[in-house]
């Protein structure tokens, strides 16, 4: 069956986006590192990884470096089982220094969402729908 | 614990992205409208997404649109259980349109791994490593 293993981050600092997921959100890694040279965290669904952007590029083999700017087409999201589940990982990515894009909310579609940008700009939804339905492993349920 | 539920890609045409991953890649939808609002792929981990991007940019509330250039900094992963698994994927890719951007190689940690790019250029890792172990939902084993 298809599948998404692994998103891998491209960073400036590789210590600051570590705290940040890290201490800021709660993501677990056995890393001990203060200065690491790939992050890799062990997260519920497809993994989360750290790496610095200038290596990405390389490892890629484009002449990608420097590039990055404006909003690359792309969010992560982290869908929570309630209102105060939203506002918790918001709050938690407010402390951690991310930019909050939007202010969480009730939403058209009848959810409550908000948007960050972690501190190399990568934009993350954080969201509560109450007809959401999630499996064993907290991913949602696609029907 | 913490989780990544879903991924969107901001997309130029949903009509031909969705015929890019349904029929080039394999990846499994309900959907059945030529031209639907956004698709949800029911896929294993975190779920795949496709959602215009200027709707995707106007749901941010940011003036995102027009902005999109450039490398975005996250490339997605697909880790394949074999050489050929990866020949394989980004055959499928290559079947479909995709830019491959680095042909399936020997690399540097000992792997097996190819980039390509899917029609609004965002980024696919297509890799093997024999050091990998998966769980039952075909995600990685992170230690």
């Amino acid at each position: 069956m298809n599948r998404i293993n692994l998103i891998t981050l491209g960073v400036q600092d590789i210590h600051k986006s570590l705290t940040f997921y890290r201490e800021g959100l709660g993501f677990k890694t056995s890393v001990s590192d203060r200065n690491p040279e790939v992050v890799f965290f062990n997260n519920q669904g497809t993994k989360l990884a750290l790496f610095p952007v200038e290596e990405l590029a390389k490892d890629i083999g484009e002449e990608l470096i420097g590039q990055k700017q404006g909003f690359s087409g792309i969010t992560l999201a982290y869908n929570a089982d309630s209102k105060e589940g939203v506002d918790r990982f918001i709050g938690n990515a407010r402390d951690a220094g991310a930019t909050i894009l939007k202010e969480p909310e009730t939403v058209f579609w009848g959810g409550y969402s908000g948007y960050f940008s972690d501190p190399d700009g990568h934009i993350w939804e954080v969201a509560y729908g109450d007809m959401w339905e999630f499996d064993e492993n907290e991913m949602l349920i696609i029907k």
